[in-house]
């Protein structure tokens, strides 16, 4: 198998390496703008923090289900320090949270002071805070010196007097502080909520002595009663479907709500909670006048767009985008329902959508650090191997979608410790099989193999050690760099060495104690594809033989289909993909959904279609690894991809997939990408950064503006610059 | 240097190891009695919390100060498991610090239920708690289960439940639960306070328009003011001295209270401080009826006691107790006023009073426990090298003394992850040698050498090594042992190879670059002395050229005046030590010391005595290092010390140090050990376990109980059972 190294290498370098030999840009925070005055805290524990509390908020019938993985701490105690030149004199307001020691200039301002002066010339700042309930963090706002990412923090201080009075200080660890965007000395951290909006019922209808209220569509909130009166109970029963919230005894959440008589007539409840429909039963002695809700969410733009001279489609795209924004909230969720934990394997999908949609970056960044945590690592991420290697492949996307170096090289440290408690989990043949506490996760899939070396952990590793190499060059850190280049190098090698299979034409599945088991299934092979990591012979071999093998195991999760349809795209399979789109969304749109749904099985009927884990109602019909069209859609068909990180380069390369015409937008970190294709013409506006329009055409196509390049049979190019628009007129090949 | 090798183990063996050798007691617990129900969490963490919170109060003229060094945090999110079979049904309530998860026999109980029922017959049970702003921890009392120290935690769980809902867990590593003394389920962990007392004013006398309150003692409480009536400020100025609270512009500590004109009429600062002055001043719209405050204190009995026939020396007793007494708080704390931090190096020499007086383990638990924190370790304990040496010598002791073997077996981990970090820090020749970060105190001493390899270090680190070697023994990891005494051995060997000189007959102080330097102290000689590293000769030699020698730069803190002074008793200069104890803790009685004193040179005169750190009022009044003598007077005059774990073995050799009788108690797990020592008489009642009896007569010695022993001249001994009272007459030497 000696033979793959090569072509292995050399595919890879094509996708992968090329574009950092090529252009190294200077960081580029996406989407956000120069900072005023911000509230600043020590990097990444706010993220612990407000994840650790929105994790334990999930509930099973008033139960709390905190997760099952451990969860983070914050530091109580965090040292802020800036040292600046004063042009002027200045007035400074400071708040915190947390008591505090302020010392200017080395010496201690006694009191807890609001506010404080500084005359011109240079000064040292620094602030200490203690909080051991919330995140120790400060506001800092005067004409010259204020609170934004240019602070560094530590945990550390290793400040001492000596004898004489003398400071001495030396070995603390100095990192930069975290923001995100609460920008007035009012907007507390820890005071944070998601935005709400009042939402009215949409249909009421009697159900016994109560009655079912309909808000028209899935939502997330916070249900509100109007004109509470008198003593007693009322009872919420949630659901996303109108049988879960009739189904009192089975439903999945509810509240019991107690009143006193003494209650104020407005009422809201204080968790919010994922629902359609919810069933309101009171005591006889209590009353209200109208029922409403105020739906809680994320304030992000939707930046992408897509439409087509499909309306099913269309549909499609925008349920799908619904699906994913009440699944981006504090952290990328995967469902709002029963969920409401943070998952590496669905994140990272929700990451690749996101770019797509919003581009919202703080919402990446914020996942990658609470999933991440702090040291000492003691166990994977969600304690499941697949899902710490995830990690690691979603900060090398985030790093090509946003160009962030900052973050990069601030987070390598972490990194760095994820990947030796990884490494350290190998085998004497380097590969990792599962240790006691591993959950080797891969797919919700009847008698999948998980035990030994199993081909497609191997091939996540593969990829997270080309990532570290990347974030190690990023960091300065050559040696490391190299170390994981070799590392990435050998598994790759070991990869095609032990699994390949030439008769087959395919990878093989998993081998036990030295001897590989005659099974093929389709997760290894399909993530070769489009990882790149095959010769096209074998890339053929694998679409023939794997993917659209109907003896291979089927793939039953949206969550794996996600991949398997990439993988497809990225085999030119475009107009296949749009009919499975079709068939598999579809359906669940002409079964009444209103966001997509966690699995879909078109043999299932009724009710069955809402049960899962043995539970009638355990389906989450909101899921955000169902809304995986926005990136099929704006990857694959309007065809927008980043060739170089942040969009410094990028390729467009649309496929109509038997479409008439489609158009829409695709954000990147500075402006948007416009296409429209028919079958006749072809548009694009460019955003900021280098584009290349990739397309066949039966006939030698023209442009207005620029000059199209022939590149091979079909085949041609154009180079697409900064906010212009070019028509091209060709003739799609079908 | 070779020569040492041999004395050097032989010397060590008869003081550390034999002890083990010939007795491995089981575990105990001191000094606490079987538990009923009682609130638990995970180990340390309520320590950590605790810790943090108390050392955050530290105050400067109302700016706080906290530690210079790293606060570690609680785990937010615990699973408590108990499995247990039940000879009948049980009613069980339920208390928990925090939203939980119960789960019994692997079943979700649905809400919060505070109490719930058991049948008979094999239960699990298990508690997932989650709280982010204090410690996860709960309560359960049924007639046979309850929490306690039986039951399990982790903050990792590590259960999943796979696709057919049958629930995975493996890896889990689950740790003994810690707990104090919270045992009703009203007293949560999360209010713990200290108890309090109403004192009364002593004096009052008038300083302008306001007053000067003198509590007669140096104390530390809350100030309440009773009958307050009116609106505007009232200032209060703290004094440990009546010049402090005087000194408005000065002092240390102060409090401004406002009254807006609706206050309740009795009110009580809400921060406690350190004082026996007290100057109020108050705005002419406020007025007050009277002063008094609350004395605030850890309840812990005075088992030791101690009286002789020199009333200076009891009165020394006494205000050293009330001086370790209100040091000994929530943490043993270095000083009251102005430090209230947690300080290893000076805890260290708190434990090993508490043995002599309170005899609290929790105390001494508590204190490791904070001092330690949890990984990654990062910084040495406080920064400061010795200190984190100090930390394992403090467990050797404890456990020394009380035998409590389940400490050593839960926190093991933790010592071997400090042992890591200090080994790690040793530069090539197997020597630590200060790192950036790393702070070398050694002690406050004008132009003390604390560069390159500092032979004190290298001497404590010996010491340390030693102290893994028999925790590893007792955690059961026979290769931590073998490796933790080959290192010992190799340290201390090259100990006396560098620094031994035969010339000066002592250890010299320090090696530069490869050179040692000219210089010898007594830090590491005093050591030598009662770690008995020295051989005979080189004891006397040590004794003569450097304990006894004015040319050597003499000690001018108490702080390691304790080991100084343990070192000529342990030479046998008994009487010369009294005659120290005498001339320091006496003169600072004469100047009206009501507790001991960070400092006392007696060359000082006035406030002068008050001054410190460049600071008129930086001096404690109140440090928990001057009540050394209750250490020296238990220890090397009544002559009480265990000779295995626990006091399973121990003994008893009287010093009378020139004193015509002294008479007292010493503390031990089980029972106190009563010794009388007159010129003619002693008289010993032991306790639990076996005890020696060892003394000098001249005369052939004759006892009521037991049979004398001579061992050779005139020394002999007699063996003491417990709960047993012997009267022994004898002649003393002199």
């Amino acid at each position: 198998m000696l033979t793959n190294k090569v072509p292995v290498l050399l595919s890879m370098i094509s996708f992968w390496v090329l574009s950092f030999m090529f252009f190294c840009p200077s960081s580029l925070p996406a989407q956000e703008t120069e900072q005023d005055a911000t509230w600043i805290w020590y990097s990444g524990d706010y993220e612990i923090w407000l994840s650790n509390n929105m994790q334990a908020r999930r509930t099973e019938r008033e139960a709390v289900l905190p997760p099952l993985w451990r969860l983070y701490s914050p530091y109580s105690l965090v040292t802020f320090q800036k040292e600046l030149d004063l042009p002027e004199a200045d007035e400074v307001i400071l708040q915190t949270e947390g008591s505090f020691m302020l010392l200017i200039d080395d010496v201690l301002v006694h009191g807890q002071p609001k506010k404080f002066s500084l005359s011109a010339g240079k000064h040292k700042i620094v602030l200490r805070v203690f909080n051991q309930e919330a995140v120790p963090s400060i506001y800092v706002k005067g004409k010259h010196l204020r609170s934004d990412s240019s602070w560094v923090a530590t945990h550390e201080d290793k400040q001492w007097i000596d004898e004489n009075g003398v400071p001495h200080q030396s070995g603390t660890p100095w990192v930069q502080v975290g923001t995100w965007n609460f920008n007035t000395p009012e907007s507390k951290p820890s005071e944070f909520k998601l935005n709400t909006e009042l939402w009215n019922a949409k249909k009421i209808e009697p159900v016994g002595s109560g009655q079912l209220v309909d808000f028209g569509k899935e939502t997330f909130g916070y249900v509100k009663l109007h004109g509470v009166k008198g003593k007693g109970k009322i009872a919420l029963y949630y659901g996303e479907s109108r049988e879960e919230a009739l189904d009192s005894l089975r439903c999945e959440t509810l509240d019991y709500l107690n009143f006193d008589g003494n209650q104020e007539s407005e009422f809201t409840v204080d968790k919010s909670k994922a629902f359609r429909y919810v069933q309101v039963q009171a005591d006889s002695g209590v009353q209200f006048d109208s029922i409403s809700m105020l739906y809680e969410y994320l304030p992000v733009d939707y930046r992408g767009e897509f439409k087509s001279s499909d309306e099913q489609l269309n549909e499609i795209w925008d349920v799908s985008a619904y699906t994913l924004h009440l699944n981006t909230r504090e952290f990328f969720l995967d469902g709002i329902k029963r969920d409401r934990w943070i998952w590496s394997g669905d994140a990272h999908q929700s990451y690749l959508m996101n770019y797509y949609l919003f581009f919202d970056s703080p919402s990446v960044r914020r996942t990658l650090l609470a999933l991440r945590g702090k040291e000492p690592v003691t166990a994977h991420i969600n304690t499941i191997m697949d899902y710490s290697l995830y990690w690691f492949v979603g900060i090398y996307d985030y790093y090509l979608y946003t160009g962030d170096e900052d973050f990069i090289k601030n987070f390598y440290p972490r990194m760095k410790s994820m990947m030796d408690f990884c490494l350290a989990r190998r085998n004497e043949d380097g590969m990792l099989s599962p240790l006691p506490g591993d959950w080797v996760f891969i797919d919700w899939a009847d008698g999948l193999g998980k035990t030994g070396e199993v081909s497609f952990e191997q091939m996540l590793l593969a990829r997270s050690l080309e990532a570290m190499a990347v974030s190690a060059g990023i960091s300065g850190d050559e040696d490391g760099k190299k170390e994981y280049n070799e590392l990435a190098d050998e598994l790759r090698t070991k990869l095609f060495d032990v699994f390949w299979s030439d008769e087959k034409e395919a990878l093989m599945h998993q081998r036990v104690e030295g001897k590989v088991l005659d099974n093929v299934t389709r997760y290894a092979n399909m993530f070769g594809i489009f990882f790149d990591y095959f010769t096209e012979a074998q890339k053929q071999g694998v679409k023939e033989h794997v993917l659209l093998n109907d003896d291979i195991q089927k793939i039953t999760t949206p969550y794996m289909r996600f991949y398997e349809l990439e993988a497809l795209c990225a085999m030119g399979e475009h107009e296949f993909v749009l009919d499975e789109v079709r068939s598999y969304w579809g359906d669940m749109l002409k079964l009444g959904a209103t966001s997509f749904w966690e699995k879909y099985n078109p043999s299932e009927k009724g009710v069955e279609h809402l049960a899962m884990y043995g539970r009638p109602y355990g389906k989450s019909l909101c899921h955000a690894w169902g809304a995986s069209p926005i990136y099929l859609f704006g990857k694959y068909y309007l065809g927008v991809k980043p060739t170089a990180p942040g969009y410094e380069k990028y390729e467009i390369e649309p496929h109509l997939g038997g479409l008439k015409w489609l158009e829409g937008k695709v954000p990147t970190p500075k402006g948007d990408v416009a296409v429209y294709c028919s079958e006749k013409e072809i548009k694009i506006t460019g955003a900021n950064g280098q584009g290349l329009l990739v397309f066949e055409s039966k006939r030698k196509p023209s442009s207005d503006f620029g000059t199209i390049r022939k590149i091979n049979g079909n085949r041609y190019e154009l180079d697409i610059e900064s906010g212009v628009t070019y028509k091209v007129s060709y003739a799609a090949l079908k």
